[in-house]
């Protein structure tokens, strides 16, 4: 799924400063890619369970963050869009002491409805620690 | 599926203060039930999204923990169950103002294995305003 | 969720008759029920795998047929909705030589969108042996 | 995930013509690649809906089995892998009169446990129709 990339990295991180408050600073925009993007998520102790890996609930915020600015770097930052349904499998154990990217294949783009799918390493790591896929409802917006 | 019950809302409040740390203070147990457990979460600032509905990631670690602490009132607190897989749908905005509560229903609890599904409420509200199911893996336990 | 019935069991068994064409010898609805229906499946040869359990891609069948017949149930046989995602969980073996049936509960059913859940068992037995999750999108009719 | 190869394209399908029986002439793998398989499906009437589009239940099907081999494929005909999981996006209708193909990445094959996506494609067409993802239990098999 080709669209023109309306958002790059500089402009989806100066949207997630501005926009996001208290987790912005969890998150940056490694690079806009063909077919979606790499996100960062930037572990701190807020993230971590006994043990010190990455908890289930921030690996799910990280897809789930991911995939929004996905759509927004083919859509630009006009419209509200709402995550309808997530899957998500846990596979591996996340390394401690590692940030987690997460790189995200947008799959439809329709006028209502986003599809996408995500997969979560530990960087540095060859196997990925999850796979999501999410959809988001696309509200209309004025103009569109 | 009734398995007897080994650990009541008590036994589960004072297990989650004991070992959650940080988020002790979200949760609450309301009530072990026929099926599993009813599990409360106290709406807090860091839980809301622009708007003040409660966010998707919080909802997920809602029903994360709801069927977590559901597997442990059947199996006791010996066993390290850890979340494989997750399918979530949110259904409706959460009303403002108002505590979400998560009625989880244990649906197989095998040797190694533990399925369970989770309806998360508004409370007050009649309609649900996401739905999961939610896989757990069970590691051995010495003398089980 | 409580909706007005438009379509009993006898109505929708005429609705299968009439518009399904060769699968509809493998359903009969048992029931419309507060919150759904019930759905039942005679099991065939051609339903079956080795070792003569029903196979994973006749339980999907199943769900999903189920679903769409509770929505049917709730909205009338004006709309053709289709099926956009499913996420099942295949939790025990069917007991050979017995009817599925699947049990639909409506959890959301808005303009345009359908959620509901779905459980299946093997006639007699008190465990079920698969869980679903269905999502339908409704398209906008004539006159709605 | 890169694992060695140990049944490769005409392995699997003689493995097919002799165990699947009545639908084996249904499936064709055209490769094993990479990262998993290429598995193609025969379009024939009997996995048609009205309006000449593949069935929901046909295309679980295809996802299911290319899934399955593609587990074979990297550890041999000696195991009985079995369905535990599956999350299904339906995105776009299929092309009428034209094959299926599903293009299969194993994500995890573990000693018990095997996770793969899945993305289904109208052949000759660019963007999927489907995407799933499978989770498997592989039980233990002697000399493993």
């Amino acid at each position: 799924m080709t669209k023109p990339i309306l958002m790059d990295a500089r402009a989806l991180n100066d949207f997630v400063t501005r926009d996001f408050g208290q987790v912005a600073a969890d998150f940056t925009v490694d690079a806009v890619t063909d077919q979606g993007i790499r996100l960062r998520l930037i572990v701190a102790d807020r993230h971590l369970r006994p043990g010190g890996t990455v908890s289930g609930p921030t690996m799910f915020a990280l897809a789930d963050v991911a995939v929004y600015l996905a759509i927004l770097s083919r859509i630009g930052p006009v419209a509200l869009a709402v995550t309808t349904g997530c899957s998500i499998d846990f596979m591996r154990k996340p390394e401690a002491g590692r940030d987690l990217y997460c790189d995200v294949r947008l799959l439809k783009l329709g006028r209502v409805l986003a599809v996408a799918d995500a997969l979560i390493f530990s960087d540095g790591v060859e196997d990925p620690v999850a796979r999501a896929n999410m959809t988001y409802s696309i509200p209309p917006a004025p103009g569109r």
